[in-house]
């Protein structure tokens, strides 16, 4: 995919990538400093979203991320109090599909003009994402910036939001989470989700703002989940599900995963690619079905499904690779954790990822 | 200090200060969540800017903050390469402050429209600093948010940038240094700041745009250290002396080190505070002068010394109470360290911090 490709979202995702890799390569040059010492980097995680970092026998996790733009549908609507699980799940589920169970999280606001009520409300949706995932908020700032912050006019506070999570190497992991032990037959488990999550949001905005205007989070929303969302915006608000808890608790039952992969910007395809090893391939014939919400924005602003299985997770948050023999057993536990969870397809011998969608057959690699 | 007495600055500490203790009460709420688990939060560092959370039988500490507004400084001059010098005092000077020896760094920088090139300027900058400090990298994002982020307009690019750092505590300290030992007569050490650090900029920024109008970065500087800084624009961009590793070498030498203040916004006398304990107050008779370029401000600004004592370090970036028998030696160690270090002051009975300095006394508390 290159960056002449991409359809107008007003960012290049190659310029993207490219300035992420020159930013790791100077990181990198630091690990040396830590050498032998507390917080040394593991070695052979490179390209990796979560980085392992050692103190004495304790192995953790430290993984960075900000909600990006879906903090102007807050700002539409004046309701802030469920991003709280979208900044959460951004680093927690990057921890968890490394093999880090989430612990603690510092948080960073940075603000316009300080509201006291948009904070209180910001603070205790990130309090309840925190009971929900057993994370522990053991930092956080607020920086005032004034014009250095933008967002939706007439707003009760613009800002942006971002953390950092720390966790811990389940005790039953030799290694973190990488796909390295993954092999031909093995069983991928998709777990639905139920928005957006924290990416895409600026093809969806330019979309609904080309086809409604100015005023297009009041539109009505006409998807078949109607109910639950009255307007664009409600449907486009709708907070993030947290995997870690499922994750970590599958790990706990012992359970066989050979790998995970949060599906954030770039989609499926090229998240699930990060834990295909060794020349090895997939074929997902059996994913959940698009987000009503995308379904309905493919079919109203002509967007096609390649283009929206590259920008939007499609209705599937993360995918787990199982053991083929352990595949019903995952979905079950997941099931009775409340997640929606089922096997939608398979590790295979030969490089690429294919999905079989109701849109047609979507080649990868 | 209420809000009402601020001056021009544009913000209201007092509202930040509100804010702040309400988001720290919702995060309070959440460590409950890790009780017997790793990543516990320790009790009783109610207030402290890093907080103590344990992993087995590693004590780490964990800090976020970002650098503000000195990046309009950085945007103006069209020079990238020392913001990560300030990025890496903000959190590594408050872990070293509580006796976490900083290990770790992961930083977020979000921007409006992506420049290659800043940031790598601001990633070799951070891994300069990073070298200096001895800290190792190991998480980074950056988020392109579009209008979300402002600067000074033509800037390659508009950013905002902040991060969090781990440390692991001390091995010669039982508890994080709070203050809780100090003693009426303990010795007071300065270590002097050659910069703003990253505070007290909006109060700068304001003064030097009523004076030379909206290029003021330009305007030729004329405090005594002008063959260092020949604009104003170079005076306020001076990078930040990073402590963490001067402080570190004092402990491990063993040094009686029995608190320590780093000096960031609300100045010295509001920061130090925050170490007396008890009761305790302090008499500061020999604190390093105001940077020249504070002193300038405040001449051609009109800015009393209460107010600019209030917004700015004026020279002392980081003060240490020790045994008074100790203090010659820390700060002869200081000094071969290459470090500026002097006796500033010392412990008294009697509550309240009086700073002697050249343009009068100063009460607090």
């Amino acid at each position: 995919m290159s960056a002449s490709n991409t359809p107008d979202t007003g960012y290049s995702i190659e310029e993207g990538n490219n300035a992420s890799r020159n930013a790791y390569a100077w990181a990198k040059k630091t690990f040396t400093t830590r050498a032998g010492l507390p917080g040394e980097p593991a070695r052979g995680l490179d390209g990796g979203f979560s980085n392992e970092i050692r103190f004495g026998q304790e192995r953790l996790g430290i993984s960075s991320d900000g909600i990006g733009t879906k903090i102007e549908l807050a700002e539409r609507l004046d309701r802030y109090d469920t991003l709280g699980y979208d900044l959460v799940a951004m680093t927690a589920d990057d921890l968890i599909a490394a093999g880090f169970v989430p612990t603690n999280l510092s948080n960073i606001i940075d603000v316009n003009t300080l509201s006291y009520s948009v904070v209180d409300e910001l603070m205790r949706g990130l309090h309840d994402a925190c009971q929900f995932s057993k994370i522990a908020i053991t930092g956080g700032e607020i920086a005032e910036l004034g014009s250095r912050i933008g967002g939706y006019p007439g707003a009760r506070m613009n800002f942006n939001w971002a953390s950092t999570a720390i966790g811990v190497l389940h005790p039953s992991l030799a290694q973190p989470l990488s796909g390295a032990a993954a092999q031909p037959g093995d069983a991928v488990v998709a777990l639905q989700s139920p928005s957006f999550r924290s990416n895409g949001y600026s093809l969806a905005r330019k979309t609904l703002q080309r086809l409604f205007g100015d005023k297009w989070h009041e539109q009505a929303y006409d998807g078949p989940d109607a109910a639950q969302y009255p307007t664009w915006g409600d449907a486009l608000l709708a907070p993030s599900l947290i995997y870690s808890p499922a994750v970590a608790a599958l790990l706990d039952a012992g359970q066989p995963l050979r790998g995970a992969a949060h599906i954030t910007g770039g989609g499926v395809a090229d998240n699930f690619q990060r834990v295909l090893q060794n020349g090895l391939g997939a074929e997902l014939d059996n994913l959940f079905p698009p987000l009503p919400a995308m379904q309905r924005l493919c079919e109203i602003g002509g967007i096609e499904a390649e283009t929206a299985y590259l920008y939007w997770n499609m209705g599937n948050g993360m995918l787990l690779v199982v053991a083929p023999e352990a595949a019903d057993a995952v979905v079950q536990q997941l099931t009775a954790l409340g997640y929606a969870a089922q096997v939608a397809g398979r590790l295979m011998a030969e490089a690429g990822v294919t999905l079989r969608v109701a849109a047609g057959e979507l080649r990868y690699g």
